[in-house]
């Protein structure tokens, strides 16, 4: 069978080759899927350049940790599964419900654990998912990552997102749509930003009840209470210097949920998260029992995950490529 | 001015008179208010005949504890409200924020304490609220008992109703109907139950994504589980047996909130809570932050609640006749 | 080895029988524990009767579900633990994490699945938790099923037990002389009940600040208010009448943590829920990590389970008699 | 009567001056307090130096926010207090229960509001709790503020401390002694942190499990992770340059209860809370129920605040001088 791969030490795409490889054979307790299609995540960049958590990678590994496809075998302790059916891998293999504990991982895509861009997987029975029925395979493909960090930032916290709340979205990129379209859902009044007019007039089509944009508006914070009476939860996906920004958003009582992985620095002072009995959760994607929740929402509520582009397996440096573009609206997916 | 009035002792209907009374005046923290327009709710039913909490009335009393109307004047110390803002009161006047607790009393309406079926009544500030924009005073009438009720009911658990989770309500009176109208703005699916196959159409005009009838399906608990795989948050109002359906039809750890007014008898065993690690949680109304919030999702939302029938400030009495006839759909107002 | 056996169809403890039988190998992501002491449940006497669950065996197990032990060898994927290590099982052998969930069993000791009362066992990596360092084999038997079944329900509801707060056990068995020693180490003040003066005497110094003999004082949740002002958290084990009982002694905002396995009848009304705003929740065991902040506390706070009567191996169906008897005080441990 | 004073636009101790003042009488709904004792706090330094929020006052105003005195009248419409209780005042005296609002001031000591620091004061009935029966007027009077501050950190977030849990407290002022003392009540180990050894054995003969002098060890996050696998909770008072240690402590899924008045930058990097899924939640004092939460739990534990030295009320400013010394550890108390 083909697969990507990632060479050991890489530090650019250039590293990223497709393989002949052996089609591999699910253990007793795993399932073999037939993977469909897989969606970028802005860490699936830095992964291939040696910038993510552990630097380059110590092996040749297939990249990306989000795919959904088919079931086409089951090991025979398998009890959940069975062929045929529409399955995603889970972020992190090891977690499968309740918070966020230290032996969650590995995660897919990212050294020392292989990943979901091949064209067969196999992964343990715990650490894969049914998908919405709702949902195309390019689609559903979407969420194993940016889905469930939007998720677990909005609905797993206390109070989580509903209806008269005010949800706070950071530009338009995978967690931040899928934030956006799940606020929507749930009932709450949705502000988003970005430096682009057009842009903020395609989340308005989305459904964004107010928008700002942060390039004529630096101090967004400011003008966000202004427009709200306070953000109940910030969707901070990090950025130059959103944080301070998203501190001064947030309203008496609110929470940002904190998700990292592109904030560059950290000069935000949170002092005034204390005279305003705010709070900052640090989000790192989710459970599996969140992943079947929010698959459980789309389907109840009829959510459509944004795919911006879709690209060929064959073509799948050219994914990476438009994934660091300025035109990036939504998720990027790669139909294998 | 003219007010009805409760009289001491009574045990029936015929206990109610309208009185010219004194306009009365509003002390430093207190909001004076011309009503126009209150609510009727199961518990106004008992009061007159002596059957609610305390026995019969100990004096001559004001009776309904739900009203809207306009600022008229206010106390020197009052510092949130100001003439002509759209008020409400809130059914415990000393419930402000948090949990229940033990000095949130007294309620409006029940003795010692005087209702809002008056033309004018005086409230400490901290008993009143903001009313939505979005709706009449007749609309807005109906919230504060049976709409903060439902709110409290689905909003102030943990977890919270949100997109995906599946409710069951009781009946067609009013909290059932406002709790339907919560869910869905919350992104929830709804299951209700009536004995008419008739309502259940009106309800599933009203967004019920499933119905049952009760007297052709006795057993709906366990074709609730059938239909839905577990209910998440029954909202249950009570009624002659409904505690065991109740129990049948909650799913793996969900949640009962018991609004027992009508509960009659007890006779269902919770053994099966434990083995589906299941809540019940006793629900008695809410604060007035509930109020608040309740109020802003119904803006933010465009829920209507569904006023049945409106009689005249003349026709208090019809009011309570209607409000115990088995056409009952929803909500019955009096226009003041 | 040796191991005991319920046979097939049992409906008496003479369906118990000591066998050999083969020493079994770990698999790749399992552990096999040397077991040195096991303790009984109310659940372990209704087993052999046929009257837990799922009715009599349908096949020959090895019952008991808790014990402790040593690791003698690790399968291949195993990366927790390692041989020497001091561990015990987890009632549940796929809850982990987080809330309940239906997919948590099998549980240990009743059909299908094998149990402790063994020579060796073998269990997956998952379903094994390290041992309290301050504890023997013997007490550290005791935790599985009654240790983390109280600290569920003390110290995994929210609000959790904590200093100035009310916590009431009835009766003297493992569940409550666990959750007594729990409480008081969490701060809180604990009032006890018995039906022999003697055990209150006992319990009072294990700690209780409060005892009540419910034979002369049949309406002890009365008196159970009018000692403390309101139980916050009631540790419910069930038995002839309490439910009602502990309803009555629940105090504003309180909670039952509803253990029912022992609760044979379910007449007590809910009613008085509403009013004081309490709950009931639904306790069925928990977690394995539950079992592993409970064996941190043990250790923290000095923890001493309380071992009524220790029997040899080849005794245990003395043990099972004893666990019966009207003088039981605490656990009963079978010594491997 | 006697009352100290603080000079309208005062930018220095100098503004503090003691005035003959008129007794105030209650109003309706009012206590009168015969102020015994009262305590400093941080905040209690910047006001007269116009540093704190609102800057210089705007008139001529009593200090300090925390005083314990007895009843000594009570307004006709007063319900819980009668002549002779013990009692303090609330910091925030429109905070009752739930979370923190934006309605919960005004804060007592602060312009525009009066203080405690005069023989006699008025507070509303609900701005007063009793205080615990086992505390002196010197002792209650430590808790309003930095008790309840304490309180609020370890106790009213979720998860709360418990038995097994670590907790951090940093340095030796009022509200890391109390929240030692609460922590340890409640079962929990705790981690101290100072820049004098000396002050670091007392810390341990109040029940500190750990210590570390932050001036030898000045990355003592590293060194409080490698001590205790990792603080469950941190009580951050601020300082500078502590919050990225209190980062670097916080273990998975731990939360930071960030009290902020100290914190005078803010380079830290919250990037490290999203991998380790911890918490920051701005802590700004507490509600009167915390307030008395903390007071039974005072008594029921028998917890003893630590009340470093005491001053009569004529020399108050020699207090405030104290207050900033080197040598303070724990509370300052003037004698009313």
């Amino acid at each position: 069978m083909k697969a990507w791969q990632l060479r050991q030490g890489s530090t650019s795409l250039d590293g990223l080759y497709l393989a002949e490889v052996p089609k591999p054979e699910p253990g007793p307790d795993e399932v073999l899927i037939r993977v469909r299609a897989c969606s970028l995540n802005y860490r699936d960049q830095l992964i291939p350049l040696g910038q993510y958590m552990g630097g380059a990678a110590d092996r040749d590994i297939t990249p990306l940790s989000d795919g959904a496809g088919e079931v086409e075998a089951v090991g025979s302790a398998v009890s959940r599964f069975k062929v045929g059916d529409r399955v995603a891998g889970t972020f992190f293999q090891n977690w499968v419900s309740g918070p966020a504990h230290a032996h969650a991982g590995p995660a897919l895509g990212a050294p020392p654990a292989k990943g979901m861009l091949a064209e067969y997987v196999t992964l343990p029975e715990r650490g894969v998912v049914p998908i919405a029925q709702s949902l195309s395979f390019e689609e559903a493909a979407t969420l194993p990552c940016a889905g469930v960090t939007a998720w677990n930032a909005l609905m797993e916290g206390s109070p989580s997102v509903g209806p008269g709340r005010w949800v706070a979205v950071l530009g338009t990129g995978g967690v931040s749509l899928l934030a956006l379209q799940i606020a929507k859902a749930a009932g709450a009044q949705v502000l988003a930003t970005s430096s682009s007019d057009e842009k903020l007039e395609r989340v308005k089509a989305l459904g964004a009840d107010s928008t700002i944009n942060y390039r004529t508006t630096p101090d967004w914070g400011a003008e966000a209470v202004r427009l709200t009476g306070g953000i109940d939860h910030v969707v901070e996906v990090g950025g130059q210097g959103t944080l301070a920004q998203s501190i001064a958003a947030v309203g008496f009582g609110g929470e940002i949920a904190f998700i990292g992985v592109l904030s560059r620095e950290g000069n935000a002072s949170p002092r005034d998260m204390m005279f305003k009995a705010a709070r900052l959760r640090g989000i790192f994607v989710g459970s599996a029992l969140m992943a079947e929740r929010l698959n459980a929402a789309v389907d109840a509520c009829g959510i459509k995950p944004v795919v911006d582009r879709t690209f060929n397996f064959s073509d799948a440096p050219a994914a990476y490529d438009y994934q660091s573009s300025s035109a990036l609206f939504g998720k990027v997916v790669i139909r294998v």
